[in-house]
């Protein structure tokens, strides 16, 4: 179809994680990031603090959880609760949007966790297959 | 708690995705990977050749691209299927694992498109706070 309409401007074209300068694609990456997905699956269970979550999320370096939450707070999904005490307390939640996000994430996860039988039976045909070559 | 008894052994553990040295931690990271996540989106619509899932995947370069077909056929999520034509013709498509997976992705990528306009406010008001610092 040729047409000489002028294009969309940016702002009135959905959002696409397709199209490579679309903002959902970076959220998107904040959501399904090795920390991000594995953070976001923590918190769906309840509000934690900083150490509580570093311990669930194994093997995640100080610096790492720091920045994964830091985005994940900057794009709504995570709330952060700094309480007055001495020491000071600092608690991490889902926002409702993230309560949202996260349940789908955690379908997912369920539904790769259940597959696993599958998926390692695939992988030694796989390299079976090449190792035969 | 104190205990003399034996760790299980790892094949008698549930797969889980939190423990650092699970392989469905891996099949995850293929699957919500940046250029995973798009693969799977895209050949969710059908089969598609090399060249078609590269410009539908846009930013994506032949090398990523041919690393993520690899990293996703080898878990059995997508099938290659090479056609003895001249010249010869290869199609990508998901195996009925691979629908099951891609599914519940599709279902994580329009919740996150669908949320972009409240992750946009969230990201202004948080940069707004930490420039009023």
């Amino acid at each position: 179809m040729t047409t000489t309409q002028p294009r969309p401007e940016e702002q009135d074209l959905p959002f696409n994680v397709f199209a490579r300068a679309c903002p959902s694609r970076s959220t998107l990456e904040h959501v399904t990031g090795r920390w991000g997905a594995l953070t976001l699956g923590a918190l769906s269970e309840g509000s934690l603090r900083f150490n509580e979550l570093r311990r669930r999320v194994d093997g995640v370096s100080e610096k790492m959880l720091s920045q994964t939450l830091h985005a994940l707070e900057r794009d709504g999904l995570v709330h952060r609760e700094a309480q007055l005490t001495n020491p000071p307390r600092v608690d991490y939640e889902l926002t409702p949007l993230g309560r949202e996000v996260a349940q789908r994430l955690l379908s997912l996860i369920r539904c790769v966790e259940d597959s696993m039988d599958t998926v390692l039976e695939a992988r030694e045909r796989y390299d079976a297959a090449r190792g035969a070559r």
